[in-house]
């Protein structure tokens, strides 16, 4: 059976990511990161999933760009919640996306995996930087470059707008009662004020779906 | 004064480009990976080196894809002493350029740098794919689609032969005494059979220079 590494967070977007590449008929390995969240829902949410989605192996990589004993990727600015705004958010992290994918090259090198999937949005992206088209046609290049069998990154949510993800997951079987999104939670519920949550259910609202995540 | 991240792993290259960034007229920033290496002679030879080269930061990043418990990036496979072979090495880790740049993006983007350099060298390159040019290209198109403001990829030895890196470090005053080379020291002594020791070794004859390291 062909091998995919799957870049998978345990959120709406990537969990969508895996129903899609089970349906292209890989066997998925699903690659989390560990870079200092402010909280570990995140992770939960990923080891959740994980075993909900049947993957044949699931890494945590720890990621870690510490300069004078503090991680220089995970800020202690303030979350915004005064709703999306334009330019580059204060949540961004430097070449996430890059470094994701360098590691998801590695692995994929290691298990003979022929494709990397990862869920990247050009549409309600946030205005990320390295969740442009440019940014993964970029990366493809490396992609092929770097190893010596070439491996193919897919990005099936590229784009897709939020609600069009909902639907296609739904009709994919994924549950996303299970899957987390918000930036900043509260004991276990999501804020519903972060630019992910409004995003999130934004997309819901489009699709004429309700959220099963439970909300402050 | 400007700033450029400087890929650096206390060796021959790396310590040959250092110099080049600063005549070039950058503020160095010397970034070292700790990724398991069987020995800690690099990372030795790496402070030793970014203190030498006067660097205004530097930055040891430990990198680990571990697999049930051990590193998948560092195999237990024996270093090969018969000579240089073609095709891909053993000594060879996965996607390991790919990781470094993806991390001195980061860096750079924190610090405000408009450069990365990095040693990799196609001419005498061992056999790994990403040391080719066209892999240093498409990284190149990476920074730029990654990034706000765009990061530019210095490769100044790519296509100089070993004496050439050589003779232009030893023009701009390094000191190659205190650069490590060898895949597997004895007592801090090189072992001269390994193929970057051969490599070294035959770039100073060629040079009709003295290799000032101590071997076996």
């Amino acid at each position: 059976m062909k091998r995919a590494v799957v870049l998978f967070s345990g959120g709406l977007d990537s969990s969508t990511v895996l129903a899609i590449a089970r349906q292209d008929g890989f066997e998925m390995y699903a690659m989390t990161f560990d870079y200092g969240q402010r909280h570990k829902e995140e992770l939960k949410a990923a080891e959740r999933g994980a075993r909900h989605h049947g993957v044949a192996g699931h890494l945590v990589v720890e990621i870690n760009l510490c300069l004078y004993g503090e991680s220089a990727l995970t800020s202690a600015t303030e979350v915004p919640k005064t709703g999306v705004t334009n330019g580059i958010p204060v949540t961004y992290v430097p070449a996430r996306n890059t470094i994701f994918l360098s590691y998801a090259l590695a692995w994929a090198e290691l298990l003979g995996a022929s494709c990397i999937y990862i869920g990247v949005n050009a549409v309600d992206y946030s205005g990320y930087p390295d969740c442009r088209p440019k940014f993964i046609q970029a990366f493809q290049q490396v992609a092929s470059a770097a190893t010596g069998d070439g491996v193919d990154i897919e990005a099936p949510l590229l784009h897709l707008s939020k609600s069009q993800i909902i639907k296609r997951g739904a009709a994919l079987g994924v549950n996303y009662a299970i899957t987390h999104t918000c930036y900043d939670p509260h004991g276990g519920l999501a804020c519903g004020k972060c630019d992910a949550c409004r995003l999130r259910l934004k997309g819901f609202a489009d699709a004429n779906m309700v959220d099963p995540v439970r909300y402050v």
